[in-house]
């Protein structure tokens, strides 16, 4: 397996970015962010996604230049427009937002309507979290996921991020589909030949299989719990449009230049400074995590806390390098030419 | 199956907490929340529990008297206590102080914690979309549900809920455990000697089961989508334990006069006439359930969303009155005296 370094990671990246028409300084932060996904071992949201990321800019429904701005302030909460922005630094500024309001009034709330992809939920969860604060963020999709009683994609797999800030490297990060796997996993182990550990979704059948390549043909990714995830990925693109004034799933476009532009996020962060916890939170937080993690775990298994796995795939890739499809690696060398 | 009028069952109630030391205006408030809970089709958080809660009154975990009370305010957040008093009272007066400070800012939010059981979630999500807002809730629980990867319980089954306001009866209204099944459908199944539709855990071989009475006996409830419905618990214990300043699900007493008080209870409130919504929200949220609900059905299945079941149920139980489980009902007549 080749190991790429982190900054030569991004480095590419860049230039990847720069020569299709990015400024500098903002091409250098999608490239970091697409990077540490990566890093984190989610490449289906970063190495995986560069070279879709320009053909949107050529296409025209990712304009690199623009910036989400604030169209509506009601108290604790602000809607803002995406304006076809990055979707990745588009949420980066609507969180950044968010931790701002929370700073005044111990929670605050951004609706980002309008907006690009922004690869991992994960990212903004974690930019909350060093900023001192807990944080609930999700998006919408388009349909990819049939809801329970249909074989017809009616509702997004719509991904719902936690984030609390702990001591350094234990932030407990959940970030996650609403369908047992999302499209980005599902793609990954096609591509390496690997099945779902547990079944992920339904064969042209009708049967649960834990084949990705079935589940991709069929277009029945498993909502997580059957009723239950397929009636969660209703609410949050229900709370989410209502609050953004944005598109819902079912709204957002799927062909021409606005492909996938219109889905809303929302950013949620709780201040623990504002509300006084100072340093007891950890105190907590280990008490909880040492209750969990001391649980006996089956044969074979560990049992560890959302977000403890990404952690030390990020330190040892730090270490080590980041391991790329070579394949797909070249690709992005041959775009930054 | 015996039905009984709406109206009788709240009086059979309210006797019974009378009789047990309830002041008439509290016993009626809580009769009413224990009926239509029962009415809706949840009888395991209205007649399940009513010899319970009573048993609770008398052991000291429940003070019948005391109200929730706000001891800390942060902006758009306060902190209340539940000071033991019955949990579907103190819920309620959380979830409208909630609404009061969405009415003021949006968004508004009530951290409970030494709270008793609230019973059902939806309760208090169908107070605020009766008031126009939406709503986000939940709760810890003691540790019902192993984590991923191990067979001892160490987190709870936290119940989510979410509400939309919609035209009358149409009210969109989330409430799940986050085990496959609630403990309460657990028993209300093995009761009426009914299978799990899809596995909601391991027997005590360690293999999915549909058969409720073998998940009770192992103790190994299966959390929604496996790892991560085990991770969400956790991260909603983790959020409302350092919003409340109350207790964890490790920390809950599980035993003595406080058994179980302590669980801590987040309520989050948008109110869409403040933001501006007035009724355009009706017309986006008929566009969005059309789409679900015109989904095609798999055979013999039908696409609904969520409480539309529900809401089914109660209006059938309110004209051919509530079904019961005669020995339970008896039981009830009996404490009424």
């Amino acid at each position: 397996m080749q190991r790429i370094p982190h900054s030569e990671m991004v480095d590419v990246f860049r230039r990847v970015l720069e020569r299709h028409g990015v400024a500098p300084d903002r091409a250098q932060a999608i490239a970091l962010i697409y990077t540490d996904n990566t890093c984190d071992g989610v490449p289906s949201h970063g190495l995986y996604r560069m070279a879709d990321t320009i053909a949107d800019i050529e296409g025209g429904s990712i304009d690199p230049a623009a910036d989400a701005e604030c169209v509506a302030s009601f108290g604790s909460l602000e809607q803002w427009a995406g304006r076809k922005g990055p979707g990745v630094l588009t949420a980066t500024t609507a969180m950044a937002r968010a931790v701002e309001m929370a700073r005044q009034s111990t929670m605050g709330c951004v609706a980002l309507r309008n907006a690009n992809h922004w690869m991992r939920a994960a990212t903004y969860g974690l930019q909350a979290a060093a900023a001192g604060c807990l944080a609930m963020s999700w998006s919408n999709t388009i349909p990819l996921m049939p809801p329970h009683g249909s074989a017809e994609k009616r509702v997004g797999n719509n991904p719902l991020c936690i984030a609390v800030p702990g001591k350094e490297g234990e932030t407990v990060l959940l970030d996650m589909a609403l369908s047992q796997f999302s499209g980005g996993r599902t793609d990954v182990l096609r591509r390496t030949g690997g099945s779902f550990p547990v079944p992920g979704g339904y064969d042209e059948d009708g049967n649960l299989t834990t084949d990705p390549g079935a589940v991709r043909r069929s277009g029945r990714p498993l909502p997580i719990g059957h009723w239950k995830g397929s009636g969660l990925a209703l609410c949050l693109d229900l709370l989410a449009t209502l609050l953004s004034g944005g598109l819902a799933t079912c709204q957002i476009p799927r062909e021409g230049a606005n492909l996938g532009v219109g889905c809303v996020q929302i950013f949620i962060a709780f201040d623990l400074a504002t509300l006084g916890e100072g340093d007891d939170h950890e105190e907590i937080m280990a008490t909880i995590l040492d209750d969990l993690t001391t649980a006996t775990p089956l044969e074979g298994e560990r049992v560890t806390y959302p977000g403890q796995r990404s952690a030390e795939t990020r330190r040892q890739n730090l270490a080590e390098g980041i391991p790329v499809d070579a394949e797909l690696w070249q690709g992005a060398l041959a775009l930054a030419g």
